[in-house]
């Protein structure tokens, strides 16, 4: 297909996915929060048992079209690792970020809450910071790791990554910085107060650049032809 | 196989689908409710998981014979996308609704309820008629856009989708009218009150004929050989 | 290989199976309740987990060995389709039932309670009788319909269908007339009363003849080869 | 490949891999029991969903560096098949155990507990002594039936035998020497107390070994070429 049937229907998909991923995470925290009696760890599960069921799928149907990054610390690292141009790494991130903004308003709108909301939840701590390392740098060791050894098993190893980095990680794994940012915009069991969010991108960012780096010597790197389209 | 052999198997498809969906989605409602002591969030855990597991099976199990439908705004696109005669989908849409009926009594039977009933649960607000439009958007998105990128994993992504449906919108995702009206007849944990049911069809269709157009445009279109049999 | 070969590793396909499935149902059934602090939901979600992720790996291992029956309705059914031997079916309902029998005893064992007991859980209404035939009928529906459909997904469906059934029907499933009886030797979690079990194991037996006959429609019939190595 | 690139990788993904799964074991602990409000059923249900996940996605990422053995009993069962040198599964077992001493240390600084613990957790009972035997035994048998049976689905099996030994087993299922031991080090949920780990260790080689037999009866033995790189 030419570029220019094929650019268009990538930002749709880097648009579509993160605004649905976005309006599940937050969605489903507001009703599992609402329903679970003040057991937050039966929250935690529904709030999981959400997110990963619509990011298999949204892999599934996005995989073909953008590679289904949804998360501007993937498509860094796809730039880093030549596999994605500069360029479309920054508009992949910024659509990323409109479109999980406006999940988070769609999932407000659904409950009946205010739009625009700002989180009062402080996740500010050294073990949170470092949990948002060790959250990054799993999610980015396994969907580079998973091109390499079963590339079309992405759909359900990176939901299974995700899925761990909930419950294992101190900070219940953002590992997004454009999910990190769309959810200052929450104030629901999801959210994340707007003054933790640069601690938690910068922690991310770290995370990933580690993965990048030792994932690079386990699975081998270069500009290999690969699943991805783009 | 000939024509006349191919249409009874998937009317009894499109008929024993539905019936043990619905069986299964208002039976495992009322098991789950009795046994969570009070807890909301787990009695939803319980119904999801029985849901979505059913839900796998009978696409596998019926997905050949009828492309399992098992839902009226499902048979409606695919006649949209001619793919399948206006004809049939009426008939198909006729039978998952009586199919239903018969589901949620059979359910009444077995927890040993009063087969007749009518629900009592109000389900009107704005909010959820937002949910259920989101809600049947995101099942259609994950049917036409799994048959263009995966078409074996439907047994996967259908059933995923729901799971998320039922957590993240605020209608806990009916997205199909044929149930919709079935759980109007059950006066338990997944009824509806009648007097909700002509609004939230409403969103429904409105929701299916949004991701009929997104899809057209994202995943391809036309009368392109497919998958189901029909 | 010969069936000098084969028969044995079929017989001890059919007992190690179910030896571990009676173990994996009752041990669980026991650690789950005692953890569940009296929400016997919680409580039924590990006995479920448990349950269909072991029997899942079971189908795997033994699937080639056996067919993985590991329940004499299911040998039954295959011997009515002409695919089993009735001497055979009838050796592999023996060794099915004294496995299980052993496998509670092991179960029973790990948690320090009396190897001997009888349970004292009454399961004896009308509608749980309705519900060992519904869910019976399901299971069997499930597995021939699988083996017509998408046979390398039985280890996915099969237990798909147990998850399922645990939860929709009113007796939470047993439909299987060895972990029927095996199951009246434990006072525990996942007991039923010994004056139950024949009413139960009719209901089962009913439920599975009419899922032959049903799928027999459905999904063709007769002697064809097929994936089972007996 | 040759030898001199693919051992290091081999001794990478036995450090990275034993180190993330111990992270996520003791991890996911601290958080489940955190926010469980007493429910240890409720705990134990996201102990075992983030434990599943995580080994999933390990087995993925490291089955072709490694054959993803990240247990000194799996390395002592290929050894004993002759499919591993014991000089190999010597350093596969010594690095497994350091990783995982490293991974519960990177938990309770994530989780900002002291680095250093010892755990108070009394496991010492016949019952469980005879759960360690079971939950080797069938690990082993998931491990080495699924290469006979399906070797391509042992990132299915493998977690799915572990998710059950979760909640079937007395002991809830170590069934790996390494982490027994890199448990004790941990006071908390998934923690055991120095003194129970050497009969733990001695019921899990024992379990391992009887797993060692009998699977060479049914599933076949010998050096035959296998998917393991070693």
């Amino acid at each position: 297909m030419s570029d220019a049937l094929t650019v268009p229907r990538a930002l749709a998909a880097e648009f579509l996915g993160p605004a649905l991923l976005a309006g599940v995470v937050v969605g489903s925290g507001i009703l599992a929060e609402r329903l679970a009696a003040g057991n937050a760890a039966v929250a935690l599960l529904g709030n999981t048992l959400a997110t990963v069921t619509a990011l298999g799928v949204l892999i599934v149907l996005f995989g073909p079209l953008s590679g289904a990054h949804f998360n501007p610390a993937v498509s860094l690292v796809f730039a880093l690792r030549r596999e994605l141009a500069w360029r479309r790494a920054a508009a992949f991130g910024a659509t990323q970020l409109i479109a999980m903004t406006l999940g988070v308003w769609i999932a407000h709108a659904m409950f009946e809450q205010p739009v625009l909301q700002w989180s009062s939840k402080v996740r500010a701590s050294y073990g949170e910071m470092l949990g948002e390392f060790v959250a990054t740098f799993w999610l980015l060791l396994t969907i580079v790791g998973t091109r390499a050894a079963r590339a079309d098993w992405s759909a359900l190893t990176v939901p299974a990554a995700i899925a761990a980095g909930y419950w294992f990680t101190s900070s219940t794994s953002f590992a997004n910085p454009a999910i990190t940012i769309a959810r200052a915009l929450t104030d629901t069991f999801s959210g994340v107060r707007p003054a933790d969010v640069v601690p938690l991108v910068a922690a991310q960012i770290l995370g990933a650049l580690a993965a990048s780096a030792v994932s690079r010597r386990l699975f081998g790197s270069g500009t290999a032809p690969t699943a991805s389209p783009l």
